[in-house]
Order: structure tokens, then sequence, then C-alpha cells
């Protein structure tokens, strides 16, 4: 099983607030295996190790690394960039250079198709390299897993704002009598889900929830807030961006497509804002978070950033133990006390592929989730990360990448 | 000095974060003062206290009330209603059969208007009440004050969010190169200067912030973004939702005007984001926190809330001691180490006047703000709230306003 050589770790897609701990988990327990080979960063993902802009991550210090644990961001900075043929070529050249036999690539759906691709990639070429996906995205909607590390943080960011907001909304709701909460999840609901969890009472908020799952009916959420304001006087809203029609098209696009073809989302929250104000006559108002959802390190999970370093730890563990072409999963062990344990998958099993909310933990009415969901998602969204502060706010890290530069020529 | 009677408290206008600090003050400082009379809380501010919906505090737990230290929203809850001469009879005949002899009212400008407006139609009737302005604003805008209480809090909750996001578009700007965030405060800049708290290192957000002191021009804004994204390759604005032109209208209004006759902003960000796309051709993102900004209870800053405690103890005291017709003011009284005290101002003074951030804190560009604003509000963010948690959420209080509801015929 042994393989003498390098490892190279890169992060891409959005961030995560926990994605760092994954790096963290990769780098310090490589660091630590008292293995002879180098630990290397590409910087910016894929599209970073493409253009040669590698370093040796011996160069950082060790304390700022031990600081990835509680800085948002990608540490090691990510991309968003579908790796052609042409382009796996000059990579395995690249890998071979530096003598790259771990490679592990920290990311969502669309990373681990890039994963994929580089193991075969390195198989076709005869390069053995072992390859480890480290699963991450607030999205959770990573395949195979009981969930993804990243999502019990915004879900707790997210049902946090929620609780607070909704105090605010209804301690003085003489004004904008509605609030709308635009949550990311392009396709799949379970961000806009956890929202639920911020409800203690029944006229707390959030008093509606719309996902992608299930079609949105604009006739349906108007009558549904109606309701809740009458019976309240006032009515909060959480709506996924990318809610749909019975035909399964976005409800509000811009119309642009990033580089693997998705299709852009647009203002949603205000949309539905003004749909109440001019077919309601009441006056509301919009929330979009936007990227705090998956940056929000301050009010992070414990649970969720002590997971994602386990997830970037056995990423280690099980390439020194020879398993290659695989991603890192997350199981639920058991439920009360909550325990969860690493696993794996194939790849190529993973790849592209979108777990969605089941809609048996959607109501009849689809305006709202079941109390099965909120007993699965609550365990993630347990206990706070402790940061450092100055001057009243987190001391994040910054790694140095003026420092360990490879020369690749 | 000596006046015998019972109080009465109310809260008014938007919260902030740690308005219900002040609450606490009031009512922790009454009832601990060993006085007989009772105190009431006017549920809705003025406009409940002019329905008779008025509940004795004593009915409420000790811990419930203590609770409020740490509980975002208006705790009493708040209303937005300007007092008319007809209100004022019916107002001055309920104070007087519940023989209120002291009233605190807690809010921002309009507020402060509304509590001379009735100390004036108590001493025109000739009742004699002390009444006590506690201030209270994210804004930042009340005249006489060093700062507001609510203000520390939003500044500590939006530098947190700016620095996060930032590291988050630094770290992944090959998609959405430039982030907006809009930042509330119509008239007066200081939430948005705020965000500059954020910044450790030149390079990192926020790179430029509009504010409404100065008239923003579109083409300077176009061609500052376009500079720092050449430069660095992506750009995080902080825009004011209250950007005005050379003229001093504001630059994005939805039509609408409040019960004091404020025009209704809207949608500054998405605004200046389809600017960006359109006219530089770069992929822009908004995040708009909305009340986020002012019920962000569970990232606030100790310092402001503890203040916050202070303007609400000292109103109290002051009463007690004979004073009225002013609102409390907080004084900084050294700088290193930063000591801050609370002094007062006549009510008539601060009502409808707002202080402005001072232009000479502003860049000569105009578009940022200088180290002297730096030094002015970094004191005021320091410090956490100790919030008490419940699966993995703040586990705020709810008052029972079922509890010693008053009879008023």
């Amino acid at each position: 099983m042994s393989l003498q050589g390098n490892a190279l770790v890169a992060q891409s897609g959005g961030p995560s607030a926990v994605i760092n701990n994954s790096i963290c988990g990769v780098i310090e327990t490589w660091l630590d295996s008292g293995r002879q080979g180098k630990i290397y960063a590409g910087i910016s993902g894929i599209k970073g190790v493409l253009n040669g802009d590698i370093v040796d991550l011996a160069a950082q210090r060790r304390e700022d690394v031990a600081g990835l644990r509680y800085t948002p961001g990608a540490g090691i900075f990510s991309c968003r960039y579908k790796v052609s043929a042409v382009d796996h070529e000059k990579l395995i050249s690249i890998l071979k250079k530096l003598n790259i036999r771990y490679f592990f690539y920290n990311g969502g759906n669309d990373s681990m198709d890039t994963a994929y691709k580089t193991w075969r990639a390195a198989a076709d070429a005869g390069w053995e390299m072992r390859v480890i996906g480290v699963p991450k995205t607030i999205d959770n909607d990573l395949p195979f897993c009981d969930h993804s590390p990243g999502f019990g943080s915004a879900a707790k960011y997210i049902a946090a704002t929620v609780r607070e907001t909704g105090i605010d909304l209804e301690s003085v709701s003489t004004k904008n009598k509605v609030t709308i909460l635009e949550a990311m999840g392009r396709d799949a609901g379970w961000l806009t889900a956890a929202s639920a969890l911020s409800r203690r009472f029944p006229d707390e908020a959030p008093h509606l929830i719309y996902l992608p799952e299930v079609p949105f009916y604009k006739e349906s959420f108007l009558s549904d807030v109606e309701r809740v304001y009458k019976q309240l006087g006032y009515c909060y809203v959480v709506v996924s961006e990318g809610i749909s029609d019975e035909n399964g098209e976005y409800c509000f696009t811009s119309g642009a497509v990033d580089a693997f073809g998705h299709v852009q989302l647009s203002g949603v929250g205000i949309a539905l804002k003004d749909m109440v104000e001019r077919e309601i006559g009441i006056r509301a108002r919009c929330n979009t978070l936007g990227t705090a959802q998956r940056a929000a390190m301050h009010f992070a999970s414990k649970t969720d950033a002590d997971e994602a370093y386990m997830a970037g730890k056995t990423a280690v563990e099980y390439a020194l133990a020879g398993k290659s072409g695989v991603m890192v999963t997350l199981q639920r062990a058991s439920d009360d006390p909550y325990r969860c344990v690493c696993s794996e998958v194939e790849l190529d099993k993973v790849a592209n592929i979108e777990q969605k909310l089941p809609v048996e933990w959607i109501n009849e009415q689809h305006n709202y989730v079941t109390d099965e969901f909120i007993r699965y998602a609550r365990p993630l969204i347990e206990g706070e990360v402790a940061i450092p502060m100055k001057h009243g706010l987190p001391n994040y890290v910054r790694l140095d990448f003026s420092k360990g530069r490879v020369s690749i020529d």
C-alpha cells in the first residue's frame, strides 16, 4: 500500500463557513503522519494547479494553518472551472513534475466531477495517484451523505437570523408587515428548510417556507400570506432562490449562465416582496443575506466545524490506506446521542448528482417542513466555534502565499 | 422633589439589538428603587397607551425581565405613530386614570418628538408628570450624543459580515467579482461607515464606501469600482440605502411615504449591482442584510448593550431626582481607556434633528472614511453578550402580556 511522493490539496466552488476545517484536517493529518512527502496547495483550485500557482504548505506557520479552523472563505482560494481534455494533459504533466501521488479535492458536486476526471486522466496516463474527494456544500445536496460539511453552519446562521428578524417583525409590525427572506440553495431546499429550526412557538417566524422541490404557485403563495397576516398581523416567509413552476422552470432568472451551464438566479425575494405589496396591498420587506450565509463563521456550528475537520483528516487516512477515486461521506451513526462517522463513495457516483430534500419532509400544503426534518437537522447546528477576537471582531487568519512557491519549469 | 405615583415605559420606532437593555434598565431600576408606585408598559408604544393596551410589569417573572438584556426586537413592542391633538386629550386622561407620574419613552428622533409633545400636553393639562427620553437608534443620528445606544451592535454585526463576506469574495472571485452590501441609515452614514472597521489590510474589504452625506455620482462610482477591480480582481462596495444626488434627492426610492412623511427607500444595492454588470460588464452580487442589522443580538456589542442598560437606569434616576423634559445622552469621558457617562439634553432640542457623519471624516474622493472615524467607532464594538443557547440557537425571552393587564374604564 505504500506509495512514496507528495500530496496536493485544493478547493473549488463556493466556500462554506467551515470549508477550511477540512483543509486544515488534510494538512495537519499529512504533516503529522511522519511521511517524507511534501504537501502542496493548488491556489484557486484546479485552475491554479494548471497555472502552476502552487505553494509548499510547509512554508506556512503552523499556528496560521491551525487558524483555518476558525476562518471562513476558501483559505487556499477557490475556482469555478470545468477542466477540458487539453487541460488534463497539462495537469498530469504538472502533477508528475511535482511527484504528486496524493490528490485531495475539496468541494461540492461539480468539484467531485473534477476530482473524478483528474483521477481518470491520471490512470489513463499511467500515473499512479490516489485521489480523494472531501465534501463541502452549504446546499447539503451531496448524495450518499447523511449531510454535507458546511450545511450545519449555514443552517444555524439562517435559523438565528430568522429568529432575530422574526422577533423584530412581530415587535414592530406597524410598518412593514411581511418579511421575505431569500435563502441560498438553487435546486435543493435544505437551507431554506433549516429556517424552521428557528420556530419555538406556533406564532413565531417563519410562518411559510417555499422550497424548490415542489412547484411554486403564485396564487397559493398570496393566499397563504394573506391568511397568516389576517391571523397574526404580520407574516414571515422564507423562500429558496430556486423556486420553480410546475414545469420545473425557475420562477426568477437573470438570463446568465455559469461555467458549468447553471442558469444564474436573481431577485426572488424582491420579486415576492413586490408581489405582496402589489397584489395584497400590504407593505413588505426583503432580507437577502447573500454570501453571509456561507461565510458567517462568527456563528458557525461547532458540530459542523468538527465534522468538516474530520472529513479532511479521514481523506488523508483513506489515501494513506490505499484508497482512491472516492469521496469521504458523513454517516449518522446514532440519533440520540447524535454521532457521526465517515464512510466513502465512488467519485463517479457522486459527481453531478444533487440530493434533494425528501418530499415526505414537506407538508401537504407545500408551504412548510415536517417535524421529521426538524429532528434530522437539529443536531447539526449544535455548539459554537471559539474565535479569537481583536478590536471587537473575529481575527481570522490569512495564509501567506508569497512563501513556499514552487517552480514548475 | 418627591412625587408619588406610577411609572410607564414604552418603546417606539425600529428596534435595535440592544433596545431591550434600556427597557430592562428602566424596569429593574424602578423595581429596585423601593418605591411604592407600579411600573406599567405601554404595549406598542404611544399607540398602545392610547388603545389602553397597558400591563403592570410586576406580573412578569423577574428572570424574564432580566432576559431582556440578551433579547432583540422591541420587548414591549413598538409603533410608528404620530400623535395628534385629539390623541393628546385621550392620552392625558389615560395617564391620569393610572396615576402615571413618570413617563419613559425609548426611541429615536421621532420618538423624542412624541415624548416632548406628551410632556407639553401633560403640562398644558396641569398634570404633573416627569418625562424622560431614552435614546435608541442603530442610525447613530441623535444629536448631543457622542453615539446612540444600538449603533455599536449594528456596527459590529455589519463589520463582521463585511469581513466574512469580503474574505469569501477574495477567495473565490472567479464568478461574482463585485459584492455590493446595502447598509441601513437613510440620511446618516454612520452604519455604512462602520463597515470600515472590518479592514485590517489595504486590500481587504470594504474597498469603497458611499455615504448619504456627500453627493453620489454614478460616473465616479463606476470608475472607482473599475479601478479597484483592475488592481485586485475583485471589489467590495458598501453603500448607504439613502445615497443622494447633488440636489439632495434620494437616488433610489419606491415612491411610498410613512406616517412621519419619510420617503420609502428601495433597492439601492440591487440597482448598483445591475449598473456594474451593465456598464462595466463584470458580474456582481448584492447582499441586503435588512432588519438583521438591527436585530443581530447573537453578535451584539457588550459595550453597546451595557450602555443601553445604563441609559435606561439613568432615565429612572434622573426622573426620581426631579428631572423632566430631557433625553438621556451618552458622552465619551475618555478615549483611552474608553469610558462613557450619561448626561442630558432638552427633548425639544433633540426632536427631529439628525446628527450626520462629519464631512471631515469622509475622504476627499468621497468613497471612504478617515482614520479619525475608525478611532471614534472602534471602542463602541468591543465585547460580546453572553446569550443562553438551546438546541444550538439563542434562547431569547418573550414576556407574557396576557398577565397584568390593566383596565382603564
